[in-house]
């Protein structure tokens, strides 16, 4: 079975778990809607490729620590989407979940989905249920206080806020979470693979900035131009298009060196470029050049 | 120390926890207005009781439980309030969050109080960490799908809806939570100790709907006559005041026997007629009579 299939499947089989007729159908419609299809699941994918270099020996406890962050992204992504914070019509190429089902079952499908990513994590280690408490805390510390995401989205109504911090808990600690997390569900200590994650981040968020004043909305399935209309802090507004480009590129060239000694660091390091090199589409990346 | 003190306690420790420079002023001020100060604490005082009667040996994990189930509340109080809900401009006789502090960061500081749920089951059991799985298991239920709070909230949206139902999801779950979760928290088995919560949940839920009736709003410290108005299922509209004020009696007569055999069981029996006496105000007992 394939990375993509292995994702789709524990997400399939977290969600079933909490289905079932005394579930308000409104509810359970928009949390499927929120999480499948899905996009380039990248960090779930980061996420087991982690685990497989550690030595993954429980498959169903990696899975469940993928499907949980691949949760707490598609939670952030409905959230974030709310007419009070970005007010966008568009996600995934088609509408978001407050357009397609109103705004109090889009509140309440984010609330659903950050719950079932520990119902998950619960779920996935019943055979290393010692593994349970180090995945609580990755998993709650890229999301919660005082730097997670909703950290993150927080520093958006801040009258001042440093790019660095702000990108890090609205991007890097989900990356972070994305690689410890691969790392303690194959029973490794979690602390050394957070930079990985954080560095991996930090290039995504770029490429998010980049795209958002150089992308196709078609292409993206999500509106473009909003960080400038919306005064949200940017790679490209800090440094140019091409300095944006430029400093992608220096952050992905240190990836390499922060893999912790692993058995499995070339298939990994092979990976990680991989899934990369889709971040920034070929023809955007010479019309930025 | 008391049982009021011991959960205020709990409550600043645990929320303390993730406080910090790194966190963004206006989420950290949003949450700390959402926790304190506190309505009647009812539900971890039912928490710390249950563990009481069931033999208590790790005072942290029992105060951790009961205040992962206040946070829980008062997320769901911050949600409840926002303007695509109930659009409630009072709580606890002062501005609602999203009134003090706008819509995002109620949005946000909701998620956060999720998260700080489970972060504070974690921290809370250290000392006894297979206890940390029964209880992210009784939690999780109680506010996600497909019964937990989030539901309940979500049958509000749907054409059709049996008041039951709707009542166990939004309020009973909680309820049922924090017994379980007070006999899980002294390493009793939760399961037969679910019964006495939703039987106390259902008679407070049917307290709810007398009091948006005929409760008044200055000492609610919240607006009244809401149900109606929202068409929202309540015990009133279905069988008149004085019938619900009796079935809230019967509710009550019924809840010493579903105490499970335990050591304390006399101490709690007093301690939650204790409670409820405090459920409906005495000038509207005679009101509704």
């Amino acid at each position: 079975m394939d990375v993509a299939e292995r994702i789709e499947l524990a997400l399939m089989k977290h969600l079933q778990a909490v289905r079932g007729p005394s579930c308000p159908p409104g509810l359970d419609q928009a949390v499927q809607y929120a999480v499948f299809p899905g996009g380039a699941r990248v960090r779930p994918k980061i996420c087991l490729a982690v685990a497989d270099a550690c030595g993954e020996d429980h498959p169903e406890v990696s899975e469940a620590a993928a499907a949980a962050i691949e949760l707490l992204h598609c939670a952030s992504l409905v959230h974030d989407d709310l007419p009070c914070f970005d007010d966008s019509p568009l996600r995934r190429g088609r509408p978001s979940v407050h357009q397609a089902f109103g705004e109090p079952l889009a509140v309440l499908a984010g609330d659903a989905l950050i719950v079932l990513a520990f119902q998950t994590l619960l779920r996935g280690t019943g055979e290393a249920p010692e593994r349970l408490a180090p995945l609580v805390e990755i998993i709650s510390r890229s999301v919660g206080m005082p730097g997670g995401i909703v950290a993150g989205q927080a520093w958006e109504f801040e009258p001042e806020v440093k790019l660095a911090d702000y990108q890090q808990s609205k991007t890097g600690s989900l990356f972070a979470a994305a690689t410890a997390a691969g790392a303690a569900a194959a029973g490794v200590d979690p602390e050394p693979w957070r930079a990985l994650g954080e560095r991996i981040g930090s290039a995504y968020q770029v490429v998010d900035d980049i795209l958002d004043v150089a992308g196709d909305v078609e292409a993206l399935g999500k509106p473009t131009h909003q960080d400038e209309a919306r005064g949200h802090p940017s790679s490209v507004r800090e440094m140019g298009l091409e300095g944006a480009r430029k400093h992608f590129e220096s952050i992905m060239a240190g990836v390499v060196a922060t893999i912790p000694p692993c058995a499995g660091a070339a298939r990994l390091e092979a990976r990680i470029k991989e899934e990369a090199s889709k971040f920034l589409p070929a023809a955007l990346s010479e019309h930025a050049a």
